[in-house]
């Protein structure tokens, strides 16, 4: 992870790109990425995307939302192992079991 | 990176939602919390977002993003850095650089 | 509104399209067309958008709207007012006058 | 369509919020509504959304949309009439009828 945020900077910074990267428009992004990561879905069956097209929009997803996690100093192991143990408290086994229903729905 | 992706196919599993994450509904489920993070950076100045917030909604992204990584069995650096090479092809330095242009009007 | 609805769908109609037409498949195109719609204001200040291009994606974003509107039989005009109404109970003007914040926390 | 503007634009000046509307956070919040309106479908066979739900994200979808385009002076009508009238000429009928194929793969 810190090799590929590494590497997404120096990208950056080639160019001069840092300018343009505050927070917000990172998050502007990563949404307009997984906007066309979408797309590869659209009017489709589950399971009849382009692999090719997901592939590369799903890198972009990556890219922006290592960026953005940079930006805040944030550990992607340590947040995503956080948000895990949270969902776990909000969506009990034995209650949330089988069910696609929202915690609050529980 | 590895490892995060077992944790989140582990609480999956416990729950028996795979029957849920088909790979358009996790197309789904990123873009949806991709909205969630911007929401945090909505009718502010870039820097003023809820630092707690962002730290969530980015867990999130890439919760869906490595979930939806695992189902077409992609591996998060290659696809990361072949995109970076991918890039630097459509941006070059020398014309890319201090510029915030789309690579079609380069 | 009317007119625009028929107009779309007899669009739709002479490419045989309403088989794609699905209200799922409709709010994943009326969420792509927002996020290249935000497109426009990447890496931008807020006047700077190019006029043409939101022109363009905010039809399409009304486009699907509309498409979606009428797969479910709903009056335009009634769901938005009825929308502002409840947004009047949420926000009381004495409260929301002057603040961004979000109305679980006013 | 003018009305419901009007009403927009009344609901929004009576708690001073014109400050906040800038078209950039405009079209953030008319993605951000459209993530909220996609929520409803997530995990779910296209048919299965809950109807209040749909109803309640597509009016703020509407609600922003429009709030944009009064903020560009566009004539709602008019932009996407122009709109359907170009995108006849990227699908047309002979060779779009039938296929979800986008324009450049026609």
């Amino acid at each position: 992870m810190d090799e590929l945020i590494d590497q997404l900077k120096q990208f950056r910074d080639e160019r001069d790109w840092q300018q343009f990267h505050n927070p917000k428009d990172l998050a502007l992004a990563l949404s307009i990425e997984s906007g066309e990561l979408l797309e590869a879905f659209l009017w489709k069956a589950p399971e009849e995307a382009d692999r090719e097209k997901v592939k590369e929009e799903l890198a972009d997803v990556f890219a922006f939302a290592l960026l953005l996690a940079d930006a805040y100093d944030f550990d992607v192991r340590e947040i995503v192992l956080d948000k895990i143990g949270k969902n776990a408290k909000k969506y009990p086994v034995d209650k949330a079991r089988g069910t696609s229903r929202k915690y609050n729905e529980l």
